[in-house]
């Protein structure tokens, strides 16, 4: 592969932090990288590797020369200047929800539907960081045995709203521990030592924002627009991974043995568990690894055909700066 | 009622300390009130009310003209001192899973089968907090549409596994904010800042005790042996209330609006939500409170017939303490 211009927008951030260091630890050949962020950290000095390389206001002027940028940014900005980007010759590899359920655009796991990038306009969409932790071993399920049905709930890190959101649960845990007032500034709620249903937006379904995503997006990477699924979406004190109890209904009975061997085989994910010791994956398993941990596959003993499997994702990584480099590997 | 003679083993436990905090709120009529516990705590001196109390040491000559004797020293205590205290003329409200599904032993939640507790032969159960949680919302449901199949997912804070947990969820979280090392002596796995499914004993099936014990008691106090449910349980870092997201499937097509009216005329809950405001129960909302928090009904758009809700319950309350002294007043 010929070394690319990249750029990464949104530098700063828990992810944008990540995707240099993916970008890094993958060898990513990297002709030369900007890194943009908003005006407020323009002017920083980020190190990479060898060098120490200056954050730039991102601007639609941005992207002259770049081959390929990577946005973290949110919505927002990608919708202000991904265009820029594009139109700049650039392919941009995007993060935020703005495009993904765009029917021109290709929502990407490198793992499950690679093929999808060739059909690409400028932009590809990264999914949502539990969509890409559900579809890695649900596909390959989907695939060997057919889905009727799923239902999820999420145990979601604090990390999927930021590096503020990380830093708010830290210094709240502080606050409360010391006996001491706390004055919130990312989310609704206490996070520490507490939980509470996704605050994204409600939609008129009843469902949250996180969980419609969830139910879209998981269909449209596995090309199956009628897909039964359901998702309950939960934040909790957690720093930075991601866990999902899934619950699978096939179109035949499947046994645990079957799904294992199936999963086994599976790329993007490690099955992980030990079952003599009860033991499971957790989120400080997964935080810092790449592959999505699976395992605890267990038969619904409610419901025929149905099994059971639990899942830690780190959502930095898999669920979302591995992703958008591994996307951009693709290219 | 006249004034009955109470004794109460396992006084010192998180249960224990609430089990005499509801007594005496809820002014149950006591003549006498006999502290017990194991050797290690006995000649500690407990409030009560005006009273200082001695501790004693839980014997099978404890229970001499005790009328009520309310366990939580957990199993084998229950075992060992249960029928020494029903021999002795007592009657005894066990937290314990000692004798739950014993067919000769009412599993009783007030709100929902207070009938059970005259089949008593001396001991009445009560059931593991996360059931009493689920019972609670889910059978006047159950009575009003008909619930054909349940999944629910649990978030349990730390409480469940005692007062020593709930010390070592703050120490280890103290620990790992300050990056010191830190031993752990309830947990097989950190949960500062970590989750992991319920660490209790994996049965053959692949439910692990805690799941069985929710699909069991929820059977058998609804008196429905073959109600079709599934749980995965989730131990998670919060100090005192469980969560759950349930899902269920009715016989017939139920609405929100139709649940939300049972649901609001139903003992023993409060319906808690603000919708517009996106603001549902949290731990927090419900740690101290009688009632299990229940809203966030929906329609499960991947099912026909299904609706999806969330709760929260204070687990040393209504999940234990509480719930046994209601069926102490039942008497």
């Amino acid at each position: 592969m010929r070394a690319k211009h990249v750029a990464v927008a949104g530098v700063t951030g828990a992810v944008g932090q990540e995707l240099l260091a993916v970008l890094q630890r993958r060898k990513f050949p990297i002709s030369e990288l900007t890194l943009l962020a908003s005006e407020r950290s323009a002017g920083k000095q980020i190190r990479f590797g060898e060098d120490t390389l200056p954050v730039q206001k991102l601007t639609a002027e941005s992207f002259k020369g770049v081959d390929i940028a990577l946005f973290s940014a949110g919505g927002s900005r990608s919708r202000e200047f991904a265009p820029a980007a594009v139109e700049a010759g650039a392919v941009v590899v995007d993060n935020s929800s703005a495009f993904r359920m765009d029917p021109g655009v290709p929502l990407v796991v490198p793992e499950i539907n690679p093929e999808a990038v060739k059909q690409h306009r400028g932009i590809i969409a990264n999914p949502n960081c539990s969509t890409i932790a559900l579809v890695v071993p649900l596909a390959p399920l989907h695939r060997a045995f057919g889905v009727k049905r799923v239902v999820v709930c999420t145990y979601q890190a604090v990390s999927g709203a930021g590096a503020a959101a990380m830093e708010e649960l830290l210094e709240e845990t502080r606050a409360h521990l010391n006996g001491q007032p706390f004055d919130r500034k990312v989310f609704p709620q206490q996070v520490a030592f507490n939980l509470f249903p996704h605050d994204s937006a409600m939609g008129d379904s009843g469902y949250c924002e996180e969980e419609t995503k969830m139910v879209r997006e998981t269909r449209k990477i596995l090309g199956d627009p009628d897909l039964r699924i359901h998702a309950t979406c939960v934040r909790v004190p957690v720093l930075r991974a991601h866990s999902e109890a899934v619950n699978i209904e096939f179109v035949r009975d499947v046994s645990p043995q079957e799904a294992y061997r199936v999963l086994a085989a599976a790329p993007g994910l490690d099955l992980f568990e030990d079952r003599a010791a009860n033991r499971w994956a957790s989120p400080i398993d997964a935080s810092g690894k790449d592959p999505v941990l699976v395992g605890r596959i267990r038969r619904d003993l409610s419901n025929p055909n149905t099994l059971d499997l639990w899942l830690v994702s780190d959502q930095l990584l898999k669920g979302a700066a591995l992703n958008a480099v591994q996307i951009a590997e693709l290219l």
